[in-house]
């Protein structure tokens, strides 16, 4: 699929309570057989940022998933918040893409299965967009502006 | 209208329910048919600041309009908030213009066509002040203290 | 006034309902009749920190004000800090100051007299306060502590 | 354990009401009796920042453990805010890692036995963190998806 | 004390109603008769981090106190919440501590004689660790964890 090889970074945590690494692994696998995949794992996300970072400088990674599993408190929130400037504050610095992917338990409070199934459709998708991001920057054109969502089903485009 | 070749970008995303992208272009194209366009989409708003500095740097942009769709939930507020000080941040470090134009959904919570006509109305107004902008540091002088809106009828000046 | 040439860059908006750039102009020449003036407009007050940036670095301004018009939703109050953010970050990358004069409308919601009342004010002792600052670092060391309010009277010592 | 020598550096204050840098320094010594370390004690947790950055580029540290604590009013929590924003930011600027190690309060209130516990246990897991992290970026990835926590019981892996 | 010259920063504002840089500058006299003092006087507090950095690049300071006044409205919390970000912001970019010293009236609303209290103790308390930090990284390790205060009683070790 693609001309010259890929090498994807895949940024997890032990906080999360599903092995959202191993999801993006295989969904990255399935989109592309031959795609190169590094791992690292991290205790919370707020540690996200820096790894993101090192994937881009020591191990050459085209584009990152960074994922993260936000807990329910408003202090989790907080953090989410704080890592994700960071987050994007690595993209400026790497002029790379990270996709990033956060599940907040607030999403569906209580309920672990739908948790762990919104938070395994968002990984797999976001892993698919990046990939198709290092494709190209008009590659996902054909999708603007659709409405596009990831762990739920897309909004759509507006008639 | 310009006496050199001026490229406009325009960053885009899939989360959007309108395709703004096309919405800026066809701007674009109507206030100066010569300019040219470099398009860059990306899955949601958060990932628009990094597309920005790959516009400018890898694409040699002048000037980016980034375009994103807010959704209306609080955690839609605060990617937004985190996607604009990404934006800034991107602005200073390539020392250019980017157009930050965001549509919430809270502004017309529920009604689809009033949501796509605020859109569009604010997307083609900023494509203009973008191109503007390139022409000059006071060419939206006369406008100054106008009390101009986008998206709105204008406030208008105090008399 | 000066022994050398002072250059002040006032960077404005089409956002705001005053002409605070014009405001600010005559504030300057009327403390120094010899003062360099480059004017910058921009469409809102988030566009104003790489305004200012460009004013440093493309027309060596010694010094710049940042005047911005303030609406009174939300999400006004967020673009503002934002702005702000990205303002003081302009400030430290180029080690010169920039005053940030904004007017938030729920200052005097719904008076606009007194909105542009407090707006006026504020913009003329604050370029005042830019160009003192270019003289030296202790000038206003005689006011520090004094309770100096811009827009409204004197807060005071406490004695 | 290390097949070379390893620095860590632990950063702490004199607003905290337990003696985090000694519990980091036993915790460091127990995981590996021949790790070395450097202390850096500051007033408070927003002079934590820079005090990371000298035991990088100072002490030549492989790795810190920042350790806070936080004070019950809502002003305390937004100081943890600025100071974590400031953590993840020298993170980027020195591509290593620092373990943000904060307690709050407002996880026990008025509780100084829970206070201390709470705080104790997360200083001991997160500096081991720090030691692994150092290993190498896969030492924590038979962690990942855990739901591992620092301060209390592990919330587990969801089934 | 020191071995060498210590030459210490107060920046200071007219925004303030007690003349914090006076008492900071006794407090520094006090603790050394010989240390260097440089002053920098702004109109308001978020104009603190490029004077700071100023006086790190211009002036040579190793140590700066940035002394802030916050008054009691909403708008001067999220102003203070923008300075300190951009505080912490410039000892990153310079690796120089700079102590971050905020009175809040609404620490003490409406007394006048209280606010001055807490404001010159937490000065004058300031001081002396800004010059205690330029001794050496440990000159504060005897008081880790002691529970210090400034403004206050120390709230203490938990036993």
């Amino acid at each position: 699929m693609f001309s010259q090889m890929v090498k994807i970074g895949i940024a997890d945590t032990c906080f999360a309570r599903v092995n959202m690494g191993e999801v993006a692994k295989a969904a990255a696998l399935e989109y592309d057989s031959g795609v190169e995949i590094e791992r690292y794992t991290v205790p919370g996300f707020k540690d996200l940022p820096v790894a993101c970072k090192k994937l881009f400088e020591e191990y050459s990674c085209d584009v990152v998933v960074a994922l993260g599993w936000v807990g329910k408190e408003d202090i989790d929130e907080t953090c989410a918040h704080e890592a994700n400037i960071g987050l994007i504050q690595c993209e400026l610095m790497c002029s790379k893409h990270i996709l990033k992917v956060f599940f907040h338990e607030k999403e569906a409070l209580g309920d672990l299965d739908r948790q762990s199934e919104i938070c395994k459709d968002r990984v797999q998708k976001h892993t698919v967009n990046a990939l198709k991001l290092v494709e190209g920057k008009e590659v996902l054109s054909s999708w603007a502006g659709e409405g596009k969502r990831q762990g739920y089903t897309d909004a759509g485009k507006i008639k």
